[in-house]
């Protein structure tokens, strides 16, 4: 459990976890997401949905980026901040980036599957156009025991 | 000008072309993309959209992919072959590789934003799930001038 449940940051990372508990419960991957406004307004909020929509870039991410661009009539999200339960893939890192999010916030690492601080590692080559302000760990836990209770071993 | 017009994957590429050219047309970057069954059917055909669809996702090879695995019903693409005139980014590799893609033609190289043979190497890496057979050079000419032209100076 988180225990510092009163901060911003770790209410809105609660709110992520809640969107990866309704895509488990659909029977997705249960990773969720949220995504800010400058202000601190939520624009978006999703959990996985790739088979629902039958669509492999239905990440929780690029479901919030699609979202939060439509709300804002923009294809650039510079200011806006992203939660998301789980280390974004290469794709959803690439995506970030080209959407100039300010902060990208995650709970737990995916050495199967990330992109950030794993495999691509897409915010740390030169050829990168734009790398956010990155901070990662928050509800670690709570991250973790959802994966591993959802794959029914530690992938992490 | 391709010497080959007569072979298939060329055909394909100039229907890719095609669509880059009606991109470029609507103010976007032309980059164009076709998707074959493995029967070799056209699923899809799309250039770049970011700008209309206010989407940063909505790059060509994003568009072909949703709307084929939605005329399937399928989030997989196994079997199927992408066309499309340049080096797919990151986030296209990464969809290329998660939906499953089995061989992917692209006409020139992208130095500058390519995550194939530049920046992430998406396919080269020991994290990457499925890794299509690549194909590259195809009208290679032809996308590097509409490129050049685009951008009004050589960027590739």
């Amino acid at each position: 459990m988180c225990s510092l449940a009163t901060s911003g940051f770790i209410n809105f990372m609660k709110m992520a976890i809640e969107q990866a508990i309704i895509a488990r419960s659909a029977g997705e991957i249960p990773v969720g997401a949220v995504l800010l406004d400058p202000a601190g307004k939520v624009l978006a909020k999703s959990g996985n949905r790739t088979r629902e929509l039958k669509d492999p870039s239905a990440h929780a991410e690029v479901l919030v980026i699609r979202e939060a661009c439509q709300v804002l009539g923009n294809e650039r999200l510079s200011g806006c901040d992203l939660y998301v339960t789980l280390e974004p893939c290469a794709m959803c890192a690439s995506l970030i980036s080209a959407s100039r999010i300010r902060r990208l916030y995650y709970g737990a690492s995916d050495k199967k599957s990330g992109g950030v601080e794993h495999g691509a590692c897409i915010f740390s080559h030169s050829q990168t156009h734009h790398r956010p302000e990155i901070y990662s760990g928050i509800c670690e836990e709570e991250v973790v025991e959802l994966m591993t209770s959802f794959f029914g071993k530690l992938r992490l």
